[in-house]
């Protein structure tokens, strides 16, 4: 079945905007067969749909979730605005414990459930690809059930999940002081088992003082690598530990967060091809203050993707179009970057190579937008105005 | 017609959160007959109505929005964050002005069209009550028009629509450098025409270096008081003009903005029984640093409420429960705090008595969430869990 979308601003993000006015675009099934000024189109046969000069961009991507968990921290948001300190929070059952504690209580059907009113709203801001880490488990079954949860997300809403195996996220209680038993007992055999299920796209890790060193860090990657499997690293948030490099030298497909690196690991990440993954919604909750080198990746020509971070602690944010804002206010990134964040980057974050731009053989994940201009997109503060959503050529009911 | 909502967590916003679990709601006709825990209600003939244990809030009132307008200013967002001077994004036609050029060539229909889906983005809040100001006229017929397109939103939408007269918002052009003659050729006569068409609920101001002084707002504070009309101010926004003091002085319903606000303000705030309105967006946009007095005003008993500031220019935000979010995130409000602000104290900021709690005699506005506990509106970022509205008893289809 071949659908014409025509009178159209294309925002291609081939390269830039790569802004098409007075744009059309031609899908052949789940595929772009040919995109541009409507004027260049070759005579095709099929349905035409006018979208009253409406602007395209190719569906949104939002390459860093923890989406799939459950409880949520709202009592303990609360608790901190009332004056508590982080003991008293924590003698109260808060912190990321309590996801920890009340994920492993979840059956996947009920972690499902949980996710999907999460999901719902990403996709109601033309969202099509969604990355989901497990690391809310950090024992085995739990670590497996999240990921077989994530995977069902795509068996009941029209969205493309990528999962990333996350066991190295935080040290569980009954492993107190003994990260690396943790590593060669729980992370690692979940990882195998996860792998050999075909529940694991990545392997990620939290490489920071309150959770992993390099050197465990290092343990997991050299896992992923025996399974065949590309690795990412949340690195930098806190404190410079120096792994995003570790990351590069991996060639990692991303490193994530970033506050606190270095110009030698901008340098690294520019010559490993390693997507810096822009998250401020955790740099919002947790009211940091040093934002990430933007101008120093920009100037290395380091790709930047922008994502939400959705998770219940430091970042319970499901509006990826709000992050993109966000990037813009707070890390001064360029609305162009900002989308480009949550298109073609994006893409590149989660090593696909068939979405994220409009062009032909690309995927017809498409987002339809009541906005003139791309720059609207992240202008606009806490509004999303999608139009119509298109996943895999057709169109959401 | 009388319906019984049951099966519920209410925050009444009587005082506090007022919380009563396993809650029930009589509405008879637009108005609340009873509220409290169910076992408690008097036998009652009814349509009964099961929330499933939701959460039930009074409808959210947006107390402070310049939400008629015409045009954008996404392309000056991205010329900034591209790195252009302020005189650059000026001599490109960017600013308030650009604002006021294309609202001044906006038909009344235009900019209730243009209106309407920022409205649609509040109402799918649960907003019941929106304020919407005048002042990107800054000459008599466009600020008649905006407010008789402000009024009219009433009728196309099921939203109560409360007016304030901003003549004294910005200088236009045409009068640089007079700001005396602006306020007696312009701001005066309009206000006085705008009142004798019934347009005005109340009058506002910008005090402000870059916008009117004391002694000038008082001119216009001045013939509020000869039509007997309340008033309001922006104050203390980017500087201490010791405008809310001013505004104390004249009976404010409220003063709003309040970076720079002295004690000496707070306490003549508390004296008067104005209410303080925290805008947390201009504030993020602007990149302020420094946050309003939330402890000293707590500390004095100065009723807070919160609001977006809807504007194309320091608050393109529609997102009333994202206010809420960045009032705690950003000035360490509590939720309770935050939840009041858009409920109870949005209310007393209006002058408006019969809204903004579940209590007997009250309109039966309210806002059923997808959530167990009132800190959860507060905590989540850029979502928004409501399940229905009412509006004056009727539930939207
Ligand atoms: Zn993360
Ligand atoms: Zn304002």
């Amino acid at each position: 079945m071949t659908t014409i979308l025509h009178n159209a601003t294309l925002a291609t993000m081939t390269e830039g905007y790569g802004l098409v006015e007075g744009g059309a675009v031609v899908i052949e099934g789940e595929r772009i067969l040919w995109a541009g000024p409507e004027g260049a189109m070759p005579a095709t046969p099929g349905e035409r749909l006018d979208l009253g000069g409406r602007l395209v961009t190719p569906g949104l991507i939002d390459c860093h979730t923890h989406l799939v968990f459950a409880g949520d921290r709202a009592r303990e948001f609360e608790m901190r605005l009332n004056g508590a300190t982080y003991e008293e929070v924590a003698r109260a059952g808060g912190g990321i414990l309590s996801t920890v504690r009340a994920t492993r209580e979840a059956s996947e059907e009920a972690l499902l459930a949980a996710a999907l009113p999460r999901v719902d709203a990403m996709l109601a801001e033309g969202v099509a690809v969604i990355e989901v880490k497990s690391g809310y488990g950090l024992d085995i079954a739990t670590e497996l059930r999240m990921l077989r949860a994530a995977r069902r997300i795509a068996e009941q809403r029209r969205v493309r999940i990528v999962t990333s195996f996350l066991g190295a996220h935080a040290l569980p209680p009954e492993y107190a002081g003994r990260h690396d038993d943790y590593i060669t007992e729980v992370a690692l055999p979940a990882l195998r088992a996860a792998h050999a299920e075909g529940l694991v796209d990545a392997v990620d890790g939290f490489c920071e003082g309150i959770a992993f060193s390099p050197a465990q860090i290092a343990r997991v990657f050299a896992e992923a690598r025996v399974l065949g499997l590309p690795v990412k690293l949340h690195a930098e948030q806190l404190s410079n530990l120096h792994g995003a490099a570790l990351a590069a030298r991996h060639g990692a497909l991303s490193a994530d967060h970033l506050e606190y690196l270095d110009e030698a690991g901008v340098r690294a990440m520019a010559e490993a091809g390693t997507v810096a993954v822009i998250l401020p919604g955790a740099f919002y909750t947790l009211r940091e203050t040093q934002p990430p080198p933007i101008a120093l990746l920009r100037r290395h020509g380091v790709p930047m993707a922008v994502a939400t971070d959705c998770n219940p602690g430091s970042s319970p944010m499901t509006s990826l179009t709000l992050a993109m804002n966000m990037a813009c206010t707070l890390f001064r990134m360029t609305p162009e970057e900002a989308l480009a964040g949550a298109t073609r980057h994006a893409a590149k974050a989660l090593g696909l190579a068939d979405c994220g731009r409009i062009a032909p053989g690309f995927r017809a994940d498409l987002a339809v937008w009541d906005a003139a201009h791309p720059a609207e997109l992240a202008y606009r503060i806490g509004a999303t105005p999608l139009h119509a959503r298109f996943f895999g050529g057709r169109r959401d009911a």
